[in-house]
């Protein structure tokens, strides 16, 4: 579950609480919580917000509590010394379990990340925007385009028990080209629901032993509905992706 | 200037403040202020802090004042909808000039930047760290690599008047080629002390007829010295830069 507070987008009574941000989120929270394994905080929402932002942010995470695993979609990257801090930013400060980061700078970006035990670096390969089709598809060798440069090079960075990969869903079919790559691998898959990405063909393709994907979905659940009744929409919403996730695994089984 | 308050290598004595960053932080404004034309504040120090670090980070920017051009080093970058909100977080609420972004996502998520009148959008084109390696020289076309691509590409996306590139001053040859693709951009141009860029190479290949540089030194200014005279030393050092760079451009009238 992504916990993005728009706050051109929530019902228009939380403005009158103290905290907006953090009153979506614990209504949201408390609403999802037995329909998914992660919650996603995608940070642009809280910066944007400022002081007040971060605070939003801190008590969120603070109030799921250690039965989900908390994803920072950040995606960050920078010189060794500099991804550190934000390793320590997001790891021990805010004691998130992962963080999105991006390739562009390479290993001594993407490294520092890894030397958190127990913690993940999710590097972004193929991503769910329009803008994915600039770059990530250039061709750099015989049969292979830049995402797939990424997945080969960077896959020796980490293990399969500290790396995932951000793969869009809006591109299914390319999971199968991306589990050539990364067999073993989980994938955190956005763009589901808003986005357009279908959860049957990304499962078809991507599942693995292990099952191998988390799939997130953002605005198609929070903002289910408008009104007073936000948080149980969006408790429906997840509770039919859970159960179509079920269904999907169970048929495969 | 680089404005980076690391808590590993601050003046110890600094620790005795409520908010060492913000001590350090305007000692080194304080000192530096006539030598130099920007501030690049990058957020990872401010970030692993805490809600501390982001209180830091706003009280330096309101006290570094109109006077010089300020510089998120946020390496941000996302879909569309969301790098509008960190357009936002950088432009409206920390009043930031300009924002440092990662261009792996694309055309949508960096334009959202571009979207705000006197604001300005610096893309990584070629970093000066040692995974620059990894993706930014692969070989996308005949006699091309990714980072003049990313060039060639992005250079439509805003005008000379909102876009500048980063470009690492470790690679200085480089700037002859980044100069066929961007002759008129101002680039941001990191890694001059510490990472061993030199400035005297960086102004032989980069200069154009505005200048078109902005050099940032961060470390070898910021601690020039551990003990009680580091704002001196500091202030000795970017006088020291900026007296070089006077220098080669009254050699190059």
């Amino acid at each position: 579950m992504g916990l993005d507070p728009d706050m051109d987008k929530i019902p228009s009574h939380l403005h009158d609480f103290d905290d907006p941000a953090f009153e979506f989120n614990k209504a949201i929270i408390d609403a999802t919580r037995d329909y998914c394994v992660a919650y996603k905080p995608n940070m642009a929402f809280y910066e944007c917000l400022g002081l007040n932002g971060w605070k939003a942010l801190e008590k969120t995470i603070k109030y799921i509590g250690v039965d989900h695993f908390i994803i920072a979609d950040a995606k960050r990257g920078d010189i060794g010394n500099t991804s550190a801090k934000y390793a320590r930013a997001f790891f021990e400060t805010l004691k998130c379990d992962a963080i999105t980061v991006a390739p562009y700078m390479g290993k001594d970006s993407v490294e520092p990340f890894t030397q958190f035990p127990g913690k993940w670096v999710i590097l972004l390969a193929l991503t769910s925007n329009p803008g994915a089709l600039d770059f990530q598809f250039i061709v750099t060798g015989p049969g292979e385009k830049l995402y797939e440069k990424v997945l080969e090079t960077s896959a020796g960075w980490g293990t399969k028990e500290n790396m995932m990969y951000v793969v869009g869903a809006t591109r299914p079919e390319m999971l199968l080209t991306i589990r050539q790559h990364v067999p073993d691998h989980f994938l955190l898959v956005p763009g589901i629901g808003a986005q357009g990405g279908n959860l049957e063909e990304v499962s078809a393709y991507g599942l693995n032993a292990d099952v191998g994907l988390l799939i997130n979905a953002s605005r198609s659940v929070l903002y289910a509905s408008s009104g007073n009744d936000f948080a149980q929409a969006a408790g429906n919403e997840a509770m039919k992706l859970a159960d179509e996730m079920k269904r999907i695994l169970q048929k495969k089984k």
